[in-house]
């Protein structure tokens, strides 16, 4: 693991952050001079009028470094402020005890840096400084972020690669240094792994000694995916209630682009709202079907002409360069796809801006909704293309193929001998999860850092170059503060790196997750060895992507999250999607093609939809009954939460007062009625609106009750045996 | 709207209760005299031990009638303790303060009996007298009930029968009348009727200018329907808030049968829990699946056989007595039924009481879903024959149903010259809608009303033919007891009559909804009026089903809940099932029944299984986003109420002690930071763990970091220009 914990060696003067919570990048390539001071004194004006500490050091190139430090109990204030808050909007059920100046501990690093980021990007009327990096008049700050912490993260890399799985304080640690949103993929990718367990023991089974597509096989992956995503969702519950994190998305303050149509003064909180008429936002999201019907065209069709010049230039072309042809097809897939794919997202984007997201965290839902219907057109349709089109009907449909000869290609190809091979659907999926996976984890975590690598260095020998070709001096004050002090210099060589390095973005890795799920619950059945391929890659996905996040990103903002977001969805999606696809498989690739017949297809594609139906909900609630433990300790906990308040309460304001009693319209007050063994009578003061029948009917006393139960007893049993028509009727 | 307001005229003096909150109706018909006074005697100490007053008088025929009246203050004690639990449990967020002894006014009527309720029924251990009717040493109390506010009811009455529609104060007054259960299930049907406005102005509509069978019309029918379902589920949780009893499930009691498998003290409440294990009761509740396969036979096959006796007699058979054994198999069925449903509901009855439910409501839901599940089959599978296999198929099955042939009968039909007439289903569903809802109608009030009537008057006559008949006196003090007062007289009428009248069960109300609205989703596309039909029932029976709960049953105990339950899941499934079988009747009667292919039928199946799924979908994210203003509300009303608290609190805590500042393990400790445009070094008191680079690193003051960045900015750009080469290559 000696890529993994970096190539230059710890020691406690690199893990050392000086102090520094968070580092503005100003970069002024391209602005005036002039206007690039005036911007960097409204900035440092802002951070000094949010309370702010700040020292500024050079960066690479024509870029500034702010470091920025919250003094300590400024710090614990705003801590204690955003405590008072989660309390408010019922986040967390222990009231903070305090005054205006109190401040507090942060229980984590990530909640003490959450403070910092809200200082620094929150609206000024918020009492933060309002720098949002790359928006409106701060575009030239190209980053704000908080520095990484060396020696955590080199810990965390060390322990993990030498254990399995992850345990739960791993996981806590994580939320510790990263925040929420951050720790909840850590989580999934954690929790999927575990489950993969079972499909790759019960995938060696069924390799070994069923047949291929085998019912049993596929029952057991369909129900195994349903199983999961349901325990998915308990589990989110399960850590949002460990972390404390139910329910945030209440509390998260408008984002700077939002447009309100008008302010509303809550009756009841007293507080000024900023009101987006819901029925207008959904009109606006009805947008999205226009929308996801262009990208499945634009897409599909790229897809599908890749798809049938693939195969006629494989299959059925037998002219010149044959070879060279092989290998157009996916190179101007390749070409288009990324043009395609971004004009997509800026459409997307655009979109979303329209639907006009009160809070950040809605925004990133609804483009990575939308980011997820594109990826998932472009990871599954050539698949799928493969599974029920090619294999199945490509005998019939390959001499449609013929639109391909024009000019000298005509007659080069004879479409009668084809022969289609059914096991190219299963070797399309051995690519996928095996070859697939190990490249895509070359593309994300190797090539970055040996990318980056390569850029310091190259980086480093120019700038010893510059320093020996120029002898230029300036001030000595601003040589000062060109040099860096020794002291600082591996520091600043750090902060450097960072304010260069990506953002983090963790939907990206959790869509890769779902993808890969998606593999598994939609063609997992053709390979039974998939599973064990995924839990393999996986065990090196984690600790690669911790390795990316950790080293070669910027550390994230440490975002409060309740969920992974829309990638539930997607799973959801995708297991249904499964049930049918692994149905629709086994039924056609278990026999012989040519006795597929279409009314079986759909009988047996509609009772997989039934199956899947009643399955699903068996097993939604069996897992709710009975994974449910924290869910009943939260309740226990505001109980027990409530009761000390009402124990405090009552004591400090107990009204010792005469207890009011107005009942009704029948009012009736009785001196205390807790010594109930005596007359009643004694202690019956006859209110106003008691009617004199009223008061006869209750005058006989209590204890003579029974004893008159005891009379009519005998009385009605004594007629019981004279009148018995009448018992026998009134019975 | 004689009827309803019932057949004598109310005045001041009958609708006075005299003050009895509870009536216990005990009978010893089949008793020993000795036991009967030991038990009378036991009933009376315990009721006396529960601090509650009671009076005896006699009841119709050997039984007695003990009125119960809780002390006022003693009541509101009750009443406060039972808010204080809602608010432990997070029911109401509006701390109720008080003392041990605060007495405080019930907000309404149904409020109050619920505590007198409780005092009634709960355990000893609690508190209460512990009186649960025929069961385990109560056998002999057939029935605990509170009385009825005749006046409030009348005047209900009164209004509805000039109006329309309820409004919402009418669901608030039968709340506070009847508890928040029963108030569910007026809500349902008020909310259900109300959507019937648009499918009934539809259908006329489609009925006019669209031909039979429209895919229009069937396309918006499915659609009404989802939307209904999705706006129920919002409106129920608008009611649980508006109604204060959102999640009162989890403070119900432990029913005096639920067996646990161990006490664990609750190590965050530190209260005592007894617990039976989720995954043992959801082992037994899979029993379910055998007990609806077993019903599903046993009534599938009842009907089935009676199905095809019917077409064979009425279709084929020629031979003698055709008119009247034309009626053989309904009558056949109509006497076998109650003995299947009987044995299936014994059956079910033990499935629930093994399943152990913690408290009653859940048993009720559990005992509730086996009802439906047998109601469903009894309810549509004739229609479903007829739909599906009788018309589509009746040609081709009729000759297999030569199997009656048998005696006399052979030779008696002809099968091959059989018509079937695919008009049949229509006049199915219209006998349905109209006919059958009338029938129910009076089956269900007008009959028991008559019934109730005349027994009433038979008793008069028997009672005043045993009174001249014998003269025999006992003592003074009986006769007194025997013999009613002439003021309490038609109180005392009054009360017997109630302690004779039938239990409501707002279950079986309930579910004659779902069954209508079933009739519309599954087979409402065959004759657009439906909805028509069903909107005129519905008005009647709201009104109805009120005189029923208000004259004919004894009050139900007020019984909090916060939905009507399993029917929302046969709602749900209902709609499923409803877009399955639109789409089959469509296709299969659109056309000639000649036309019809399987495959195409399979595949218009799947097709509506997906829109089903796509819209609820769709509409579901709609409903939600839109009608959210309750839950809104809600939560302003918590954030109120906790930002009160936290007035009180810190008013009265405030700790004015230093702040406490420990952070991580970099500790700076500030005097103060509040005011940050002096030189902050002068408020800088090095940490013991400060290192002197980090000290030299915050060196420079905050307002010189300005200065420094302009002349970083000057000097970066100046080498701009002279080192070109080197700041491109760092940008």
């Amino acid at each position: 693991m000696g890529l993994l914990t970096g190539s230059h060696q710890l020691d406690e003067a690199d893990a050392n952050n000086f102090g520094v919570d968070w580092v503005i990048h100003y970069q002024f390539e391209d602005t005036e001079m002039s206007q690039a001071i005036d911007e960097f004194r409204t900035l440092i004006q802002d951070l000094h009028e949010a309370k702010l500490q700040m020292q500024v050091r050079p960066g690479y190139g024509a870029s500034l470094l702010v470091c920025i430090r919250v003094p300590r109990d400024y710090l614990g204030n705003m801590v204690y402020k955003s405590r008072v808050k989660d309390w408010l909007y019922g986040i967390i059920h222990e009231v903070p005890i305090g005054d205006e100046q109190t401040s507090i501990d942060a229980e984590t690093a990530a909640e003490e840096l959450r403070s910092v980021y809200h200082a620094v990007t929150w609206s000024k009327a918020l009492g933060g400084a309002g720098i949002t990096a790359q928006s409106g008049k701060w575009k030239n700050v190209t980053g704000t972020f908080p520095l990484h912490d060396p020696s955590a993260n080199a810990e965390l890399l060390r322990k993990w690669s030498r254990t399995l799985l992850l345990t739960a304080e791993d996981l806590d640690a994580i939320r510790a240094l990263y925040g929420e949103k951050v720790a909840y993929y850590f989580a999934f990718i954690q929790c999927y792994s575990t489950f993969l367990i079972f499909p790759a023991v019960w995938g060696v089974f069924s390799w070994l000694y069923l047949g291929p597509y085998s019912i049993t096989c596929a029952s057991v992956n369909c129900l195994w995916c349903i199983v999961f995503v349901e325990y998915w969702k308990i589990r989110e519950t399960d850590l949002s209630i460990r972390w404390n994190v139910k329910g945030v998305g209440a509390l998260k303050v408008n984002r700077p682009q939002y447009v309100w149509d008008k302010e509303v003064r809550d009756s009841v909180t007293g507080e000024v709202v900023r009101v987006f008429p819901a029925h207008k936002q959904f009109l606006r999201q009805m947008l999205l079907l226009p929308f996801a019907t262009v990208a499945s065209i634009a897409l599909g069709s790229l897809i599908v002409v890749t798809f049938a010049m693939e195969i006629f230039i494989s299959e059925v072309y037998r002219g010149p360069f044959k070879e060279y042809l092989e290998f157009l097809p996916t190179v101007l897939f390749s070409l288009s796809l990324p043009w395609i794919n971004n004009t997509l997202t800026r459409i997307a984007t655009q979109l979303t801006d329209y639907e006009n997201y009160r809070t950040q965290d809605q925004f990133d839902i609804a483009q990575t909704s939308k980011t997820f219907v594109m990826n998932f057109i472009t990871s599954f349709l050539p698949t799928i293309l493969t599974a029920f089109v090619y294999v199945p009907f490509g005998a019939r449909l390959l001499p449609y193929l013929s639109v391909f000869y024009v000019g000298s290609f005509a007659k080069a190809g004879d479409t009668r001998r084809v022969h289609v091979d059914p096991s190219r659907l299963q070797q399309e999926v051995i690519y996928l999860s095996v070859t697939g996976q190990v490249l895509n984890f070359g593309e994300e975590v190797v090539l970055p850092y040996v990318k980056r690598v390569l850029v310091q260095k190259w980086r480093d020998y120019r700038q010893k170059y510059a320093m020996a070709a120029h002898g230029r001096r300036y001030s000595h004050r601003t040589d000062q503060l060109l040099n860096d002090v020794p002291d600082e210099a591996s520091f600043l060589w750090r902060v450097r790196t960072e304010a260069e390095a990506d953002e983090y973005n963790v939907h990206d890795d959790t869509l890769e997750m779902c993808v890969q799920y998606g593999y598994l619950a939609l063609f997992g059945v053709s390979w039974p060895l998939v599973p064990l391929g995924f839990l393999a890659n996986n065990w090196l996905e984690l600790r690669g992507d911790f390795f990316k996040l950790s080293l070669e990103c910027q550390r994230p903002p440490p975002i409060r999250a309740d969920s992974i977001g829309p990638s539930l969805q997607g799973l959801e999606v995708l297991t249904w999607l499964g049930t049918l696809s692994t149905a629709a498989i086994v039924y056609l690739y278990r026999g012989e093609m040519a006795d597929v017949r279409l009314s079986t297809l759909l009988l047996v594609l509609l009772t997989a939809e039934w199956a899947y139906l009643g399955l699903r909900f068996v097993v939604r609630t069996a897992v709710e009954k009975i994974a449910t433990g924290s869910l009943r300790r939260e309740a226990a906990k505001q109980y027990a939460v409530r009761k000390s308040y009402l124990d405090t309460i009552s004591r400090s304001t107990s009204p010792k007062g005469r207890p009011r009693v107005r009942f009704q319209d029948r009012v009736k007050v009785y001196s205390t009625a807790t010594d109930a063994t005596t007359n009643t009578q004694e202690f019956l003061h006859p209110g106003q609106h008691e009617s004199s029948s009223e008061e006869r009917f209750w005058s006989c006393p209590t204890q003579d009750t029974a004893d008159a139960g005891v009379r009519l007893i005998k009385a009605l049993r004594a007629g019981d045996s004279i009148q018995p028509e009448k018992m026998k009727k009134g019975a």
